[in-house]
């Protein structure tokens, strides 16, 4: 019996992992109707990390919401889960539930309004009920304040030079003049942390949050500089305040600069795709795998910088499992590279298609393209040679 | 070894079959490098007809040509092939290389202006040469006069009722009151005409030439009527001439009406791919294949009326070898027949695309996709079940 593990990341702003995961597996079966399919729908810290968390841990897990302001400063219904309650539990908190850059209302205001105050709000109440262990997807945010609203809602305090508290905001960042962490919540530094994103660039500079992010999030070109100024500014007097070096760690610049407010805090950096797989038991199900197929919304040369189908990639890799890419689109430049990686790279639709209509079709155009790539494993399967 | 064979029909307006076919080869071999490869560049009839032929053949077969009038009447160089042509040779007449729809020139005129007369002054030209043995590719015609002007080219005289003699157009038959057959030329009795199409509707009627093929080529929709009636008579009489029935037979509806025309004067009709196959060596390279790809610029219900892809399929089906599709394009709507003949569909894009990008980057995503076919192949053949 051919043993296929589909492990798919969501395609962001269409299908959830599951939803494509389930989909692929149809395909898959109509082809190979005795195939035995095991589901491990994936993310990498980013949108989608929490469903596919609780999707993976099954009734170990539950999901609990809480209202607290978005990026915008209105108020969101936030999920998040709760792993092992009845014991030493963990909280799986996703910075897009607070600040998606999905989310018109955090988009209609201005860059230099948003805050991550709401995700350190959501962070104290889960504190409040003693929970010490976290686990903080990163990725698909809104913001680019460096982290300071989180840090303001956790107990930093952030003065301007006649002494008032500023807004935890890149627009009060401007008067920033002194940083005082002696309110900063104690019960942090008992806190395990663990930080999960797909970026790994620091804070400041012509790699950080601003530079690289900024744009899409709606920075001007001409507002890059003085908005990474007063990010590196924030991030001088928050390291000497704190006693903790952070913004030039991997991971700093990730979600705005979120990663760095949370590893200034005593936060561990990992892979969010490594995570999730290892919750979802990939390395494991990779073991009896024939053939496994994961995909994106889109594939490109940022596929290979941790993103969830690399990571299942390598773990396919270590018990030699061919996997096929089958994403919404794949960037031909990167075939290349991403044939290295993937046995068989595939985007979805059947010929000249817009963007809406392989949106629209997104769950037929899969399960079409993995029946059909099936099709062609299986015959190869069945050739003598 | 692993024994594959490449197929294609043309991507029509785009790519010849040998180029299509070229392309999948690389890809194949970028794969699966010691794979054995066999080229069979395909054809059915229409345009790229002789260029496969010529191809398989090799040096069997010489590419000539002749200028005779093209369906609006200006002058064009038509090629055709000569095979064995120090024995008793065989002809290659495609109808496209002298009354193509995609020549401007014949289009510019009124449908009810064009006519086949040139293809008649061809075969004339090739009957003094001493030729009897023809092969004709039809499909891919500009017109619809019946092949009026092709036999009135070969001595079939029509009148109108006043004994003068009419224009061989739609236009002419208007005024068609006699046809008399008493100088059609004597040499074509001695003749074996092979006519290659891939249609085989009846000359009139509702599936006749007119109704299904006539808009395409600027029939107006309330003049469809009108031109039926007028071939339908044109038959009626040409076929009391003559003394043979024609119009009703298979593929008399063929390029306007051509393949009446040369039903009447004794041509046997053919499936065009099926005779391409045969002359290519499809068969027998079949007994050794262990895979085999196929391709056309669009596939879609039609494909499965004798289309090259479909005939590859039913020759690959004898001997058990799973045969993939790689077309431009694959109407999702036909998937479900097209699966019954065809072991994985693919299309052309990595994602959304527009034609122009399908046609302008056809040679590299033919390669790009082949290359991931066949890795997927290559997989399942190493995968230990």
């Amino acid at each position: 019996m051919l043993h296929v593990v589909i492990a798919p990341d969501s395609f962001k702003g269409s299908l959830a992992a599951h939803e494509v995961a389930a989909a692929i597996a149809r395909g898959v079966t109509r082809a190979i109707p005795d195939a035995a399919i095991r589901l491990c729908p994936m993310a990498d810290g980013g949108e989608g990390t929490l469903d596919a968390v609780l999707a993976a841990v099954g009734a170990r897990g539950v999901r609990r919401s809480l209202q607290v302001r978005g990026a915008a400063g209105d108020m969101v219904e936030a999920d998040y889960g709760l792993l092992d309650s009845t014991g030493d539990a963990t909280a799986v908190v996703e910075a897009a539930q607070v600040v998606s850059i999905t989310d018109p209302h955090g988009m209609a205001v201005r860059i230099e309004h948003r805050s991550t105050e709401g995700i350190g709000v959501l962070i104290a109440a889960l504190l409040d009920q003693g929970i010490r262990r976290f686990m903080i997807g990163l990725g698909g945010s809104s913001t680019n304040d460096g982290g300071c609203g989180l840090l303001a809602a956790l107990g930093l305090r952030m003065e301007d030079a006649d002494g008032n508290a500023i807004a935890p905001t890149p627009a009060g960042l401007a008067a920033l003049s002194r940083v005082d962490a002696a309110a900063l919540d104690a019960r942090l530094a008992q806190c395990e942390l663990r930080i999960m994103s797909d970026v790994n660039n620091p804070l400041c500079g012509d790699g950080g949050a601003t530079a690289l992010f900024g744009p899409q999030k709606g920075v001007a070109a001409d507002a890059v500089a003085t908005l990474d100024a007063r990010l590196a500014r924030f991030g001088e007097l928050a390291e000497i305040a704190v006693g903790r070096r952070a913004a030039g760690l991997p991971g700093a610049g990730a979600a705005g600069g979120l990663g760095f407010a949370l590893r200034l805090v005593g936060g561990r950096f990992s892979s969010g795709a490594d995570v999730v797989a290892a919750l979802v038991g990939l390395p494991e199900a990779m073991v009896k795998a024939d053939w496994a197929i994961t995909g994106e919304g889109r594939s490109d040369a940022q596929t290979l910088l941790a993103k969830a189908p690399f990571i299942v990639a390598r773990l396919a890799a270590v018990e030699s499992v061919p996997v096929t890419l089958i994403s919404g689109a794949v960037d031909a430049r990167a075939l290349p590279a991403l044939r290295e990686h993937f046995t068989g790279c595939f985007g979805l639709p059947h010929g000249p298609a817009t963007l809406d209509a392989c949106i629209a079709g997104a769950v037929s155009l899969l399960e079409a393209r993995a029946e059909e790539v099936a099709r062609v494993f299986a015959a190869g399967m069945k050739s003598t040679r």
